[in-house]
């Protein structure tokens, strides 16, 4: 699909090194924007909305509150830069833990990426068992981007169990349940991603997919559970 | 073993509800001593000492900073009391969300329970590779309570690989490489206890270990890595 790419006004602090492009179809009516897909989930989902565009733009928040602990979800593009540009804007990475500095390090990636990541995690989402109807105009929108949208055929990608769209509404402990995740953690596109249950994501840790797998399988036969 | 089981004054705020004894032998010599078997770690290497003394008789500690996120560490012995008695203490439990109740609770253990806690995990450290050489007073006192000790004979509970004491040293992102272990979670006692790798024991979670193998043997079946 060709897109409109036109570029949209930022009003972000960290606008000197951000970009913000129009994504909807090229020779578009109307006004342009960014996240023309996500129109319906905003109206009648608004947490998945603000999650999927969270998760695929953002790093994640700080763990915790104190001097050294990073700073609270900003854009992953802004990871991109060097350490003397991130000073002009108020971010001391010197100043930090060389564990935080790796971890938001690990969090970059370009705009590009995490804008096609959040069309193919909407693409996700409405495939999902109990998700809603996709409208129409927005389908068309996902399936020239991603392909035929199957209901029912979006699976936790670590544990390959049905995810269904309403444990997004689910919460323990002030967690989602669903959470987004990556096939290599430390490649935030489109192709690495997916949805899976928070409890599979916190066990894949910072391992890949396929480091995870043998990880466990070593676990069986060490506990006499499995035979290779 | 026969213990001298003394009651021993107590400085807590807590010292209404919590006990303490001493657990010297029976007929022993010289003052009383709550953790007399622990004295060789204290000198040698405090952070495995209050480790060890930490992780059996405290509570887990408060995740973040909130007016409802729950105390921070208390002893296990005080999560036995009620709601009504815990409130003269200024430990307003119903203010707290009811999962984080669910947590602190889910701690509670007796004082006997917590002792015989720490003098497992303390005979446990000392069989680890890599372990300091444990003194003959307190290899006897140990080995009177749980059998002999073997050299490199302690593994990670859940994973079975060796667990190198210096791994106690070690620490990622503030936190050490080892942690206390359950079989199952919900049960604080010296059968129920070990050490294991901190990415093992966040990947077992709150399920019991014959729960995590059935469950990553799931995953495994499902992802096409292993047939049953």
């Amino acid at each position: 699909m060709d897109l409109c790419s036109k570029k949209l006004p930022l009003r972000s602090k960290y606008k000197g090194i951000c970009e913000k492009k129009c994504y909807r179809e090229k020779g578009h009516t109307g006004a342009c924007s960014e996240f023309p897909y996500i129109a319906d989930l905003a109206k009648n989902h608004p947490r998945v909305k603000n999650k999927i565009i969270r998760d695929a733009t953002m790093t994640t928040g700080a763990a915790w509150k104190s001097e050294d602990a990073g700073p609270n979800r900003i854009p992953r593009q802004v990871m991109l830069q060097t350490d003397a540009v991130l000073l002009d804007y108020g971010l001391k990475m010197k100043a930090l833990k060389p564990s935080v500095v790796a971890k938001l390090r690990e969090k970059a990636a370009t705009y590009e990426d995490c804008m096609s990541v959040a069309v193919k995690l909407t693409w996700l989402a409405y495939q999902m068992p109990d998700a809603p109807t996709c409208p129409k105009d927005i389908k068309n929108y996902l399936e020239k981007r991603y392909g035929t949208m199957a209901a029912n055929s979006t699976p936790c990608i670590i544990c390959k169990e049905p995810l269904s769209f309403s444990l997004f509404e689910n919460a323990k402990r002030g967690k989602a349940e669903i959470e987004t995740a990556h096939s290599n953690p430390r490649e935030h596109n489109d192709i690495n991603v997916g949805f899976a249950h928070r409890e599979c994501n916190i066990a894949q840790g910072n391992k890949t997919l396929d480091e995870f797998y043998d990880w466990i399988i070593g676990i069986l036969v060490r506990a006499g559970k499995i035979r290779l």
